[in-house]
Formats: structure tokens, C-alpha cells, sequence
């Protein structure tokens, strides 16, 4: 069950609102990098959670922090469209700068949403649930939480600079903190599971010993008129020889070479009302 | 530049055809987890590289290798609908298990696709390209790709379970030892570019002194009302105490608290058309 | 800010686990009716909420419940997913009645989620944030929340009557109980607000005169070759004569008539490259 | 069955055309709040009415006239795009004002539509089918159909300020007033049904005895920390005392509880493929 | 502007009604071969119409005629519900073969619906605006148009094999039938716009001249490795020799062979974050 | 199976990056007319393949090709980002026309991939494999590629107007060139499948006899009040009278009329739980 206070987690000051760093400021709320989606990835990955307490634990009380991050973003946006030109005249009267931002808003913050936050991106698509990843596979899940980490500190490194306004840098300086903490502690549920040794290859529940053999440590090579030594820069990298990373085998570059054959499909199925001549001439 | 024969990576044998195992297999192909999506996102992260040529390099050549994974998924879709039903009256007619097919297939493999394979997922959601991550940081776009791969293994590990055709089994033991290999090869670029100290907090060129000092190695906890000891465990757990994972910080358990106020917003612009009493009654 | 502790709203319990109805929970979940649209609605109503305080604090409070629904429901969804088949020979070595269940399932429970809840409805679509109404019109909003509620309580009942498991029956009657207060909130703000004439038209902030005085309270009736007595109906029925429900108009019924003339397009601008023919034939 | 003849409904006339105009009508087609969305979700609405005869009359009478109404946005969004600047370096030559329009344009009116109007919103995201609310239930409907006109017509009053050509302030004024109406139809039908009290809660046919009897009209209040008197404005709120809306019930205040203990999923099922320590660990 | 009666085009009958067909009968109306795709598509395409008279008439003429293809679908679809099992127990209280229709059935028509039609395909898929094709070009929006019926007069066709309902079978006899007469419309404007030889390439008022001369008319093909003699097949076929369709040029088959060298992307702008290797190392 | 070497099919060139134009190029990337779109489809198609092995054959050159028709568009994207504004004071600092651009920009390009390109449109839309059509009637399928080429070349066309760079121009016209071969093929299988006479009504493997005789080449005229003569263009137009494109049926022209009577659907099911009204009042 959950609870909340009125007031905000950290502080949301802007200094000068900017209706186009409004736009932006939305793919940090609704974009696949955003706060909707790591907070939903969580409780999802909390409430579906199997096995040993403490990481049900751990994802409800993350969880539950970034419902607050979604409430200082979405004020942020709010705050940045007060004063928004709402008429398109009204550009045009005043000076060229201002001029620009009416054509670089999202034109639902004027028509929909009256001056407020949207579930959408920075493009005006909406938040998306398939982004939302509870694989009920503990390491797979870790995996999706610091990749949605070090996109979403990415992310908010470049809003960082995109804008001058000291109270957008300050409130980005603690959701970038809050994001270095997320990545390591989702690392250390890694680390607590075995590390690479242990947790790969993912699922470690599954036997490896029925997995294909042959090319289970194999680089794939695809590359064909190599004129410019890319072959030997495979063989040299890490994933090129030595051990693998999970301990479990040997890495090695092989050309591609098709073991399967052509495919062979049958005729066509005459109520599938395929064209007439399909059918009479699958051997043309 | 790319180029094809005709042949097949791997073999991809059906004994027996099944329309709702070919359903399921529409996973592997248009879904999140899928192949049209690692392949894509191999392709855009080695055509969008910037820094050094051996990335690009094994971008692409991974990214096309995927190209022939969704081709072997797809043959398999087309080879395991074979013989499907077309009609509800003829699933009437024969036994009960057959008879619960129809309602279990896709119904677009009938109706749309003439028995072969879609860029849809096992629900029939179209593939989406949102899911195409390519960021422009190495080691975000490495995580997403091990955790492409986690979740993709994941995924061929439970289609092995759902089936006991041997050829798809041995298709799947290919595809499933193929992703062993991702998944390791992703992770020695991590280690190529530092490992975890040397790669976070991700992004690692942003200067680490701007981000707040204070939240940054912090687990907050918005737990209330503890009556069954999480924060114990969360203070014991490998997050809660210690050195963090990244080397740069130590971590700590500290309670939610509020730091940011009340948030307040001026009264509706009256040309947003804001009911009349949200202007008049502010103060209310 | 938000908190949690780690406990349920309401009992959720499940006799006889059901993965078929497990797929029809998911609508409560995910679907345009479910509680994560809700929620997120009444959080981003209350986070733009401009105007009386009192609005503001009843949305966050009540979205803040709306989050230990979606978590009573997910509990739900993987409750009723325990011991479902996950391979379809399975399947078909039991009796008929299990062997209808995995084609009435969700595939993704199995391939994607592990056995647990996720973010999309009945038929799998994802969660989507276009959903979310939050207009900066206090009025519409709850108009849009009324609505919400009406549908979901519509959507509880009917999974009410689709379940006998009295685990899930009990769950489901909290739920509706709960619709039936949150219908009733939402009028009651209506009230407040002025009620049918006080509120409407919506927006009721823009200037009446101005919009346009023959059509505003006139039901344009489109019916040719009227045999059935439908024009009677219309002007007998309470919209077609008497005062309007705002109290600041006449109902009447006239006939669709055309008052706008042919439209009339420029030719295609010939960088637009129409077809050739389309910019000398304007006139054919 | 549907007829046409080829005149507009109302005048559409444009004296200075405007592209970023142009995209901005978009959100009255393609948009949730537009013409798209009503036309079908009235003519849904009627193909699928149970019950009464003049409800589906009514229904197919307003789902007609709405065609018509996409029909004269879709012509005042081709009028206003004509002389739109179809290249960049056009834009450049040519003055600031000029120079900013290219850049707030929809680009696909000149990419993918040739300066005409598409199935989209202002943002140019794809009209969507799952807006279209039919629930079965009448009143569900009308609620949604007040909803729908009530941000209809706030989204035309805001492009009524948004632009000043007194042709297009024509137009919308013609559609303000259709939307006065349509508000006022539908709650004309929910009075027929009985008003607030013979309508709710909604759905009236599920007997309301079998709904949980002790929440059905508490707020639930999951404020903690209450430092601002929220508690006090909810006590005495229209919601927090005395009888209910729907005259069935008497609201009151309940802080929020939870009743439900802690949830207990079952370990993983193994052929899952959780990850090896979530099966052997779940007592961690 | 448009009118209605409220008659079907044509019988919609259904003798026993089968709520598995009314979900694959869905694919006719949401789906992207369905009636609402191609009705708003004409109508978009005559309402953006620029050029001779005669094509927005037609367009318009035959946009008006679908709309009242999707009323007879809609009914179709309902009149398929009624007496569909609303509960799971229901069902398995019944024989088996009724024991498998509510896994078949789209849950949506139970729980969202009220058993009536939605705007969504066979999967439950809302209906997507993005498929409506509009272009601009009358040549290229006919082709589309061809193509929509193509695919759609071959839907049709396999849902009269999945049924062996009398008045279904009727109801897409009719159907089928007008999709024959809708193909040889579009082809009538084609032979009237010029044939292939005057309409391709489209657009045909782009200059000739001004596209690659080398490239136009030839076949790459992309195949190494040819032991199967595909190659020979290519040289043979009618697009790999002789005049081209167009009589604009003369077919033959070249090999693919890169022209453009190798792709070179400066380094990362610092200020987008990439990490600090992709800096530094540009070299490696 | 597929294979690679890194060069370019052709020259990619930017002398003056232009991010709003990179922001347009998008559409041929991931539009609906793009190459991700012709790419997929044809490469399905190819996989899908059932009859006369060279169809397979070409389907799966063509599909290769476009894979580096996808990357040559991407690294020009990537080209067109290069020196683009990354920050909204930066942008304010400079003059008018660069002031423009930041607005005019997909902001994803700079949060989301760090000036590289994406799989979305224009407008930030995501590619939808919802778009892919490959149909199983390889008639049909061809329509569909006539008619993606079509689009394709006229999107290509109208890049091409938007530019004024010659590096970019130059890829363009080689882009139009292959679009031109491209219709031509497709159009030179439409040929061998027997030109228009043995091709429609496709699907030609349904028995014509089956489908309604009286409808089947009728144009049907829903105009009413028709004061433009709209009907006699109708009648003297190639699709009005004489022989059909088929050369199966005799052209004529009808006035639409009700042949279906008014449909009457049962009252709603008391477990819908529709409004306790409709169940009575079905008479009313």
C-alpha cells in the first residue's frame, strides 16, 4: 500500500520558464529513458517478485522514490510553461527569439493539457507499458534496471546542458545522483547473485550442457572483401579469444558459413486463396 | 553494404507442425525480446558509432548475423503452420485437441499472412521501434545489448520448455548458444572500457563533482510502518553498507524525507480556458 | 513524496488458480479502464492542478490509492498464473478442460513475464499514456473521471461475473465498492463547482456570445427517408424540446442542411510532385 | 447506410493561411479530443446499442454529423497549409517569421501528404483506435460522451485563440456551439435515465448489496505527515460528509489501512527459468 | 456533408451466432485490410483532393459507401456475441467444444465491450491512424488504394472459408463483390491517367532526367555463393531484361558492388555525454 | 543468410549539415514510406514465399538491398547532426535562423541519440510492423510494393525539393533511381501473373461465381441533392460504363439503396450488467 506527503522530494525552482525545455524536460517523464518507466519496471518487478525477500524489498522502496522523481519532473514542466505564448499572433508581434518557441513546443502542452505535464515523450508519443521489463528471471531484471539507469543519467546529463537556468541544473544534479546510486545498486544485486561467473550465461538455470556446443563461445564473422583489416581487429578484442566472460568457455572468430540449407516451404494451402499461380507452379 | 545466398544459418526442422507453438515463436521475432530488435539495434548502433572503428565493426557484423536469426524464426513460423485449420466448422469436426488450436493461434496467420510469419509478437502486438535502442554512449548501448540478450535467452530457454518437437529444440539449443556468445561479448567491451570502475557512473564523462554530493550513494527508504524488518535488511544487504560498485562512493541507508516544499503553481493563463472558479478561487 | 509499506490494501486471495482469468485481470491493469490510467490520471491532475488547494490534495490522495490497486491486481495475476502449463505437450496430455487453457492464455505470462502480471491488457496491448486526461479544465477533468470510474466499476462487475473463485469475488467487491466512491467524489466536485448549470458549457470560461447562437442548442438531425419515425422520437425525447440541461438554452430539431458550399482546393504546388495530370486537369 | 452530398456543413474559409496553424487543427481530427474519435465512437456507439430504440437513433444521428465536421477541419487544415515553404533554404531567404514556420510544421504535410490533412494529432501521432469507448452500458457511454464534447470543446476554444483569421474564428465558433449541444444531448439522456440517483452507481444492475459494504463511500485518505490541514479541507469537502451523491450512501474520512497483509507468491516454477538462487533462496 | 438512414447496405445474418468468428470478423473493421482504413482513407484522399473534379467526387462517392461496410460488419460482429459465455465456469461446465470458444474469444467483447464490435483488428489491436494513405499524388494514392482492396477482397475470402454460416456466407459474398468492383475502379483512374507507361515512374512530374541514370532501371542483386542457379533465374525473369514496364528504359541485372567507400562520423560532441573512451579513442 | 563489408552502396555526402533536414530524412528511415518498411516487407515476403522459387528469389535481393538503403540513410542523418545545437542558450546566443533550428529538431536526436539516427519518422513516431505487409497472395503482395515504391519515390522526391545540399541531392537521385527500377519490377511481376486480366479480381483462386453478381461492377452513388453533376461525371467516367480493367464484368452506375433492412440486435445480456434501463425498456 502506499502513502504520500504533499511536498516534493528535492527541490523544483525555475528561474526562467522555457516552454521548449518543457518539451524536452517530458522525455524524462513519459520516453523510454524516463521516470514512468523505471518507477512502473520496479513495482512491476516488486509486486511479480519470486524468491528470497529482500529484493521484493528493494524494488518497492525504489519504486516508490521514483513515483516522487515523475511529481518534481512533471512540476518542472508545468513551472517552465507559465507564461507560454498561447496564440500564435502573439509570437509574431514580439521579437524573433520568442518567435522560435511557439513552433518548438508540443502543441498539446497549449491544446490538451492547458499548461501542464503529459505521460509523453519529448516528441509527444505516449508513455508505451511494452517498455516496462519484469522477465521473472532476478539477473535478466537487474540488467534492465542499469540499462535504464545509464540512459536514463544520460538522459539527464544532456538536459543538464541544454539549459542555463540554475534551478533546472540543481534539480537535474540530484535526479543525476539519485541515478549513479541506482546503477551501482542494482550492480551490487549482481555481484550478490555471483558475478559474471555466476549469473552468466542468463538464465544459469537452464543446463548449458544442452545448448548448442559449437558455437556457443563463437564470434560470428558476416564480413566479406575485407579490405580494411576488420577480421583482425575481431581476432585481437577481447571477444575474440581467451576465456569468456562468465568463465565458462573460450572465445574464437569463425566466418559465417550457412549449415542449414535452403528452406523449403510447401504450396500454398488452396483456402489460404493464395494467387492461382502459386499454386499451380511451385516449380517455375 | 550487405549480402545474402539463400541458405539457412542453422537447420530448421519441424516434425510436427503446431499453429500455437508458431504463435509463441512470433516472440522471438517481433517481440521486445525478439530478433528484429537486436538486429536493428545492432545495425543503428554500428551506422550511428562515433570513436573507435573496432566497435563499429562488431556492431555490424553481430547486427548482420541477426538478420539470418529472424529468417531461420521466420521459416519456422511458416514451416509450423503447415496443415493449420482454416476453417472453425473443420475444427469442430475433429478431436478436442485439435479443436482448441484455432481459438490458440494468431488468428492474423490465417487471415492476414496466408500461414506465414509476422513482425508481431506472440499477442500479435506489430514490432515497434522504440524498442531500438542506440544512444550514442558505448557502455548504456552495451548494457542494453546484454540485457537484449539476457531477456532473449530467457525467452528461447522457455520456448524450449513449451515445445518437444526435436528440430525446433535444436533450433532453439542453436539460438539459445548464440546468445551465450552475445551476451559475453557485450560484456567484454564493458571490461575493454574499464569495467565497473572504469565505466560508471555512466555517462563517465560528465564531471562527477556536478552531480549532488549528497543522495548519490544513499538507498532511500520509503518504507513506513516497518513491521517485518525490510530495513534491516536493506542496511545488511550488499546496497546498504560499504564501498559501492563503481569504486567512487560508499553506500548508505537513509530514510525518504521531503526537501523540496510544497509545490505551487500561478493560476491558470485565462486564455487556456481553465474552468472560471480555478481562477477565482485560488486560495480555496 | 511517497511512501509504502509492504502490505495490501485488501485481502487478495485465490482458491483455484486460473490463467485464463489471470489474462482477463490483466484489463484491470493495463486496459483503457484499468487502474494504472486512473492512477496516473488523478497524479498528473493533481501535479498541473492550478486553483483551489482542495483539488489538488483529493487527487493525490485518491491517485495515491489508485497505486495499491494495480498492486492488489498484480498480486492477483500471478496468484492465478501459479501452476499454469508452460508447454503445450503438457497440454495435451491432460484432459480437455487444461488442454483449452494455454491457447486462452496470455503467451507473454509464460515467455515474457515469468508467470507474473504486466503492463498491458486483456489481448496484450501495452499500457498507453495516451490515455491520460489531464486538460487544465477542472470540470473536464472530472468529467473524464466519472468516466473512468464508470467504466471500471462496469469492467469489475463484469470480471465479477467471469470468476466463482470467492477469493477473487471478495477482491473484486472491494474494487466496485471503491468505484462506487470515487463516482460519487467526482460528482461531488461537480456540485461544488456549480453543478449542470453552473458547469456547463465546458469550458465555461469562454465568452458564450462568441460562439455561434443558431446551432448551440439545436439537434442537427442527418435522417433521410425517415420510415421508422425517428424524427418523432427525436423531438418528443428530451433533447429535442424544453430547456437545455445548462439552463441557458431551447432544445430544438432541425435537418442537416449545408451551409458551407463546395469546398475549394488550389491546385497541387508542383514541387509537392502530384502527378502531372492533377496540375493541368484542374478543371476536367 | 450513409449518404453525402459534396457541400460542407458550415462555411470553411482561410484569408491567411497558416501551416503551424495547420498542425494545430490536426488535434481536433486525429487528436483524443477530436472529430475522429467522436464520429466513431457515436457510430460504434449506435451499431452496438441493446436497448431502447431512440438511443441508437440519436447515436447514428450525432456519429453522422461528426463526419462532417472532420470533413471541414480536414479542409481548413488543406487551405492553411496552401503556400507552405517546401524547402529549407526557402525558409532561409526569406524573413525570420517565415523562417521559424518551417520548423513548427508537421512535417509529414509536406513528406508523406502533399499539403493536405492527415490521421493524426498535432504531434502527428496516428489516430487510435482504443480511444473509442462502446462499453455495452448507456450510461458508461453518455459519461464518455460528455467527457469527449466537454475537451472538444476546450480544445476548440483554445484554437480559437490561438489564431486570428476571422475565417477560421468562424469555423470554430460554429463548432463551440455544436459542442454546447452535444454536452448538453447527452446529459439530457443520463436525466431520462434517472439522474444522479437512479443512475449510480454505475452499472445500476449489479446489485449493490454484493459490493464491499464499509468502503463504498470512505475517502480514503493516504496523506501522512499532513503539516498543511489537508485532512481538515478533506473533512469538509462536499466529498468527506454527509449524503452521497448518489443519495445511496453517506460519505465519510478513513486513513488509509492496509487490511490485506503482505503478499506470498510461490517460488518459481523451474521450467520458468528464474534465475538458479531465486529458487534455492527464497527464505533469504 | 453526410446523412444517414438507418438501413444496411446488404443482409447481415447470422444463423448460429460464434463468438471465436465474431473476433476473426474483427480483422474486417480495426484491422489494416478492414473497412475503417479504407473508408477514411478515400474520404482523407477526396477531402485533400487538388486537381480534376471527377476523382474527389468518386473518392467521395465510394469513402460514403464503406462507412456503411463497417455498419454491416459491426452487426455482424454483434449478432456473432449474443449468447456468448460470460463466466469460465460456464464454460467448463459445457461441452468441450464450447469448452474452447472463451479462450478463442477476444476477451475485450466481454469485458470492454458489452458484447458489440470495437474499433480494433483480430488481436485486439487498435485501429492505427499511420495506415491511412493520403499522399498527394493521385497515382500513388490509387495504387494504394488497389492494394488496400487486394488485401482486403483476400480477407474477405478467407473468412467466407472459416465460416459455414449461410447469412455470413452471404453478407461476404457481397462484400467480395464490391471489392472487385473497388480493385477495377482504381484501375479505371490509372488507364485514365495514362497506363504504365504515362503514370511510372511515380510521381511522373519529378524530371527523369534528374534521377541516377546508371542505376534505374537495373537489378542488383545482392546473392553470393549462387550454386543454385538464381542468378540464371534473375537474367531470364522479365525484370532482368528487355524494355522496362515503363517503356522508359531497358532491365538488366548488375552485382552489388559498394560505390560509397567507407562511412566516417566525427567524434562525439563532449557535450552529448558519450563516454569518455569514444572520445579519446577515435584511433583505435 | 546475410553477409556484409562496411563501404556504402552509394556516395553519402553532407557539406552542409542541417539538423532540421536531419529530422526530415527520418521519414525515409522510419516512416510508413521508408526503407525499414520495404526492407522488412520484402524480406518477409521472400521468407513467407510459397510457389514458383524465383519470386523467393528476387523478393530476398531486393529486401537485401534495402538494407543498405537503411544505412545510407542513417549515416546521413548521423552527417546532418554534426555541429547541431545543444542547448537552448546556445541557440538564443546566435542569430535568427540557427535560433530556428533547436525548435525545429527532433529533440530526440539530442537526448536520445546523441545526434544518430533512430527508427522512428518524422515526427518521432516509431516504425510499426503493423506496416509490413506480406499477405501470402503474392498478387496482392506485389500491389503492396508498387504502391511502397510509389510513396517512396514521391517522399524521395520531396526531400529532394527540401535540400538544397548537393552531397545530399546527389544520394537522393540515386535513391529516386532505384525507386524507379523498383516500381518497374514489381510491376513486371504483375505482368507475368498475366497483366490485369489474369490477375484481378485478386485474389483469382476464389471462385468468382461465389461472390454477389449484381454488385460486383457497380459503382455506387451515395450523392444526394446533386446540384454539381457530380452523377454525370460519374456515368461518362472509365470506371462509370464499358468493359471492366478486368475484362470480366460491364461497368455501371447505381444509386445506393438499402437492401439490409434495419438490423436488431437482442437485448443486452443481464451479466453485461448494461444499464438496468436498456434491459427494460427495449421497446422504447
Amino acid at each position: 500500500m502506499f502513502y504520500h506527503d504533499s511536498k516534493l522530494q528535492y527541490n523544483v525552482r525555475v528561474e526562467k520558464p522555457n516552454p521548449e525545455f518543457a518539451r524536452m524536460l517530458q522525455q524524462a517523464i513519459g520516453g523510454i529513458e524516463g521516470e514512468m518507466r523505471v518507477c512502473m519496471q520496479y513495482l512491476f518487478q516488486a509486486w511479480n517478485s519470486r524468491g528470497p525477500q529482500k529484493y521484493r524489498d528493494m524494488l518497492l522502496e525504489t519504486g516508490t522514490e521514483e513515483i516522487a522523481h515523475i511529481e518534481m519532473l512533471a512540476t518542472a514542466v508545468a513551472l517552465n510553461l507559465e507564461g507560454a505564448p498561447l496564440s500564435l499572433q502573439e509570437e509574431m508581434a514580439q521579437d524573433r527569439v520568442v518567435g522560435a518557441v511557439m513552433g518548438g513546443m508540443n502543441p498539446q502542452h497549449i491544446l490538451s493539457a492547458g499548461l501542464g505535464a503529459m505521460a509523453v515523450d519529448s516528441n509527444g508519443n505516449p508513455f508505451n507499458g511494452s517498455w516496462i521489463v519484469s522477465s521473472g528471471n532476478l539477473a535478466a531484471d537487474m540488467y534492465a534496471n542499469v540499462m535504464a539507469e545509464s540512459t536514463g543519467r544520460l538522459l539527464a546529463t544532456r538536459l543538464w546542458e541544454a539549459t542555463d537556468d540554475p534551478g533546472m541544473k540543481d534539480m537535474l544534479s540530484f535526479l543525476i545522483g539519485r541515478d549513479t546510486m541506482h546503477q551501482n545498486q542494482w550492480l551490487a544485486v549482481l555481484e550478490e547473485l555471483g558475478g559474471l561467473n555466476g549469473v552468466h550465461p542468463i538464465p544459469n538455470s537452464f543446463p548449458q550442457a544442452k545448448e548448442n556446443q559449437e558455437f556457443n563461445y563463437a564470434f560470428v564473422s558476416t564480413k566479406i572483401n575485407d579490405e580494411d583489416g576488420a577480421a583482425e581487429r575481431m581476432k585481437s578484442a577481447r571477444w575474440g579469444n581467451g576465456p569468456s566472460m562468465d568463465g565458462k568457455g573460450e572465445f574464437r572468430v569463425i566466418p559465417a558459413t550457412p549449415v542449414g540449407g535452403l528452406p523449403k516451404l510447401a504450396p500454398p494451402d488452396p483456402r489460404g486463396h493464395a494467387q492461382q499461380e502459386q499454386m499451380e507452379g511451385s516449380g517455375m
